[in-house]
């Protein structure tokens, strides 16, 4: 029976981490990677006291200060289901189960996918969700980013470095995202952006050829090699059953990151918590683990 | 007319700074000093991503990283009053008058006194309320350090390694802080802790001799040369004058940071969230500065 069981570690979950270590809590972390989205970013200029970080570079730092306390990681593991019996929390995983006192979900996001089709079988044969993980495989190829937010715009901000061309896809009617970047982009020489523009199939033979476009009111083929899909995520908390969400399957919390349910804390990309960012993950995380604290020195 | 003033830079301020920067919003930042607490830390364990480093240290990248983005900064200047009327924000320094459309108050606390006979006639003549500035002037001397929380327990433990003697005079039953840092004080051979104690004046002539103290049933007096006052801090929230605040002067806010006037946020230690740390202070700052950035973009 530890006091805490955290689910995830990016940059909420290793930030409760540091502040459990810190009150010397017994808990454990249970995390399919580490690093959560953070690990995907590109280059990372908001966290504050980095001016200039890679999404990677920021993650070896953080790894390194959770495992700095000895904290013990369950990395690779998938958890199926969690939530409160009688007994306290259980946390049953593929390979065991676990029990605790309070619970910190913070299992982030995945990637949205596109619904089209060609999407499925063209995955890592040319269509990929992280830019950082593959952005390098498309030296001066041809490329498309299919989005026009801040991770489409972070996307095609590393792959102008790398490739020969950048097709952005955007279905509203301009980009959004940070002004910064956008206009990055858009004076980008390399980069053509179509606006009101979905994408309705992915075609090639063993690798990703081209893309098929409704582009206004015509129909669009572009040969492309590689296919970078940023329209978004979708909460990972599928396996917390009891915790109230809202529309978007996120965990709604208080100020307090308490959930619905006593002794469930949440924090970071999982949560209601509008705003996806870094430094508000890890603010949360802390605030998360501080409340987990509290809760269990009143229990005792 | 800017978009946004801010007041304060210490991590909430300098985040929200940072992340206006970035969404190019017109906006100044007013404050008397930058770093705030942080830069009268010690040394800091919990901002994730450093394992290790002094407030002055992170205070230092904080402000580069705001500099980089050729923002504003107001320093030095202290706010008379900042407020809404009918045409927005308007906020009254000593030197000049500044108007806005929004506002983000991240003034933070300054440090609560003891009020007791000699307090204010011995300030900056042995008695400090910080440590990090003032500890270095008083090597080889027999020092107090006043409070028992984590700010007290951070001062003892720069002045560990400074002092000849450190005397901490606790109020309570029992150290409070930290578990980390409290074993590491209760375990130092130049340590000593008086619980249940209080201060009851400050003697000296030129400078601090003694302090006294009632612990217990008994009255004792103590030969000091330094005395850190560490008993807390007070919100720097009097220069608002329209907006709610709880009974500790802190700034009621919602979990967007909105204050009860509109296009008034708040961030940071001048909050009413319960925790005050940096990693938190930092992800309020930008929450505030991405909620003055979607009201004003409501607004247009």
């Amino acid at each position: 029976m530890h006091d805490l069981i955290i689910i995830g570690a990016g940059p909420a979950g290793i930030t409760a981490s540091v502040y459990a270590s810190r009150k010397k809590m017994d808990f454990l972390v249970i995390t399919q990677d580490i690093g959560g989205q953070a690990a995907w970013s590109g280059d990372i200029e908001n966290y504050t006291g980095y001016q200039f970080i890679t999404g990677p570079e920021l993650t070896a730092k953080f790894e390194e200060h959770m495992k700095k306390y000895g904290s013990i990681v369950k990395e690779g593991e998938e958890v199926l289901e969690a939530g409160r019996d009688s007994d306290g929390i259980r946390v049953k995983t593929a390979k065991d189960e676990y029990r605790a006192k309070t619970l910190i979900i913070a299992s982030g996001k995945v990637s949205r996918e596109l619904g089209v089709p060609g999407e499925k079988e063209f995955k890592n044969r040319g269509l990929t969700y992280c830019a950082t993980c593959d952005g390098p495989l498309f030296s001066a190829k041809d490329v498309a980013v299919i989005g026009g937010g801040n991770s489409a715009l972070d996307a095609a901000l590393q792959l102008v470095k790398i490739a020969r061309s950048v097709h952005i896809i955007n279905n509203t009617g301009r980009l959004g995202g940070d002004a910064v970047m956008r206009e990055k982009i858009e004076a980008h020489p390399i980069v053509r952006i179509y606006n009101n523009a979905t994408v309705t199939a992915i075609i090639g033979d063993t690798f990703v050829k081209a893309i098929r476009l409704r582009a206004g009111e015509k129909n669009v083929e572009l040969a492309v090699q590689g296919v970078f899909v940023e329209i978004g995520l979708v909460p990972n908390s599928g396996f917390a059953k009891d915790v109230e969400k809202n529309s978007l399957g996120e965990i709604r919390v208080n100020c307090r990151n308490e959930t619905s349910v006593p002794g469930i804390f949440a924090a970071g990309d999982v949560t209601d918590v509008p705003e996806k960012q870094i430094i508000i993950a890890a603010g949360e995380g802390s605030k998360a683990a501080l409340a987990a604290f509290k809760y269990i020195s009143h229990a005792r």
